[in-house]
Parts: C-alpha cells; structure tokens; sequence
C-alpha cells in the first residue's frame, strides 16, 4: 500500500498517510509565545493546517499524546483542548511531562487522524 | 470509514476505534496507591475493563508505551506486566521516565490493540 | 485479523505486524557506546534488523518517536538521522526529552512503518 507524504522537509514530514489512516509529527509552536495556553493555540492551529492538507478536520483526530515541559501549565492548556476539541469526536490523549526542543516551548501535541 | 467512541468523557475518549485498530488513552491509577507496583496493577486491570467495552481482550494488544515517573521502578512494574501478559502475545513496549499527571502517579500505560 | 509477532522475547516482542502496519519496539542500544551519535548509528542499525525481520526496509518508516537523554544531543543525533533517513521517504517526528532504560542510555527511537 502507497504512503503518500505531505509537507516534506528536509528532515521529516508533517504528516504521513497509509490507507485511511493519518500520521501526524509531533507539533510543537513555530513561533511559540511566553504561555502554554498560547503555545497551545498555535499548535491546535498548525494542526488544523495539517488535517486540511490531508483532507480531514479535527472530527477525524483519533489519538492525542499531549507533551507538556512543566505539568503545571496542565489546565491552562487543558481549557484550548476542550475549547477546540468537537464533543462528539473525543480522541484518546495521553499527557506526559516531558522537556522539549528548546526551553521556550513548553507544550507539543501528537495526533493520530483518520482520512 | 466511521470512528467509535468508546467511554467518552468530557475531554477524551477511553478508546477509540478504527476499522480493527483499537487506540486506548493514556491511564494511570484511578485511585493510586502507594507503591508503581499497586498502580500498575490497577492501571491493567483498568485496561482489562477498557478491552472488555471493545470486544476484546489482552490477547489483542500490540503495543505498549510505558511511563515511569522513576526509573527505578522499572523491575517492579515488569513483574506485575509479566505476570499479565500472555507470552504467546507478546505486544512492543517503549518505556520512557516522565513525570505524570500529579506526583502521586508512579506510571502510565499507553496501549495499542486490534479488534 | 490475525496478529503476527517478530522478535518475541520473554517480556515484549520487536514488531507486531497487524495487516499492513509495523509496530515496532521502542530501541535503545543494545550496547551502549559513550556518545549519543554512535548510540544512534547502533539503534538505526538494529531498526534495519528488525525492519528486515518484517520483510520491508526503512524506505517503509511513518513515524518516529525519538527520546533524548538530554535534548543538547539533538544535532548530534539528526546529523546520523539525516544521513541513514531516505529524502523521498521522510516519516513524521515527535522529539522529546526522557531518561531512559539506564543513565548510560542517551536515546531511544520507536517506529511504527508498513509492509
């Protein structure tokens, strides 16, 4: 089965679809500003980029890993997701407190879509 | 191809469904114990609960991301995971330490599964 | 549909194959060597192993999970990944930061790819 690629770069893809199912990369905030909450508005909107690429919007987003550099900024972030989130197309989420690519970001989301 | 949701809440899905793809969140110990090895069993037995909702059971897992919020509990979970899993349906597992959701959480457990 | 394991040890098994997609186990070294550049070299190494185990190669890659020790290893690591990685096959990323199995482990890659 064909993988088709979208967005290549030089070091990976923004997303990667096999049959009906839609990788997406870990997204963290291009330009991230100094709070969580506003990382986390730019990330969901990378992300609505990204499914509109494929094809898809966040009806189809099946799984969410949700990376955050200090779990304290867990409910800032928590009221976007649920601002952004459909009800009635609640992905799994898994959050983790991890560090990121830089001490400036402070929150990545990973999503697992379906065409 | 349609999703199911599975023990939907108000801010995630306790598993999601695709085609014979089955995508379990992230669970920690509803009511933690003291100890990684008393969370961990109830962290299984929660997804023992979440497979039964999908019509299936531990058989069916094909992967396992595993989260430590110290390392050095590493050997008391993989007791309580050895004495759980079936050897003849042995899934991938990635362990990684991070910190969770509060400090009382010891370990997470991400699970994958096919219907 | 059936499940196929690859690899199955006595805890986990290195892929599971469930129709067209490979999951594969999270992978540090097997022996650690002292840098993280070289712990890279080895674990893309043992991806081709197991990708080869699979019956496919690394041109097949959708995704990686890549866990540093510490994220100042990051240019060190995606120096080995841009040269082992195919242009035309690029998968998605999720870097972030964890500890890992041991302190000697410097990093961890998972894989998921399709037949």
């Amino acid at each position: 089965m064909e993988l088709k690629y979208v967005g290549s770069g030089t070091r990976y893809s923004k997303a990667v679809i096999h049959g009906s199912t839609v990788y997406l990369a870990g997204n963290v905030a291009k330009d991230p500003g100094p709070t969580a909450a506003e990382q986390a508005r730019m990330i969901l909107s990378q992300i609505d980029d990204t499914l509109a690429l494929c094809g898809i919007d966040k009806s189809r987003i099946m799984t969410a890993t949700i990376v955050f550099a200090d779990m304290r900024d867990f409910d800032a972030v928590n009221d976007v997701w649920d601002a952004w989130v459909l009800p009635d197309h609640l992905p799994t989420r898994t959050p983790i407190e991890a560090k990121l690519i830089t001490p400036r970001h402070l929150v990545a989301m990973q999503i697992t879509a379906a065409l």
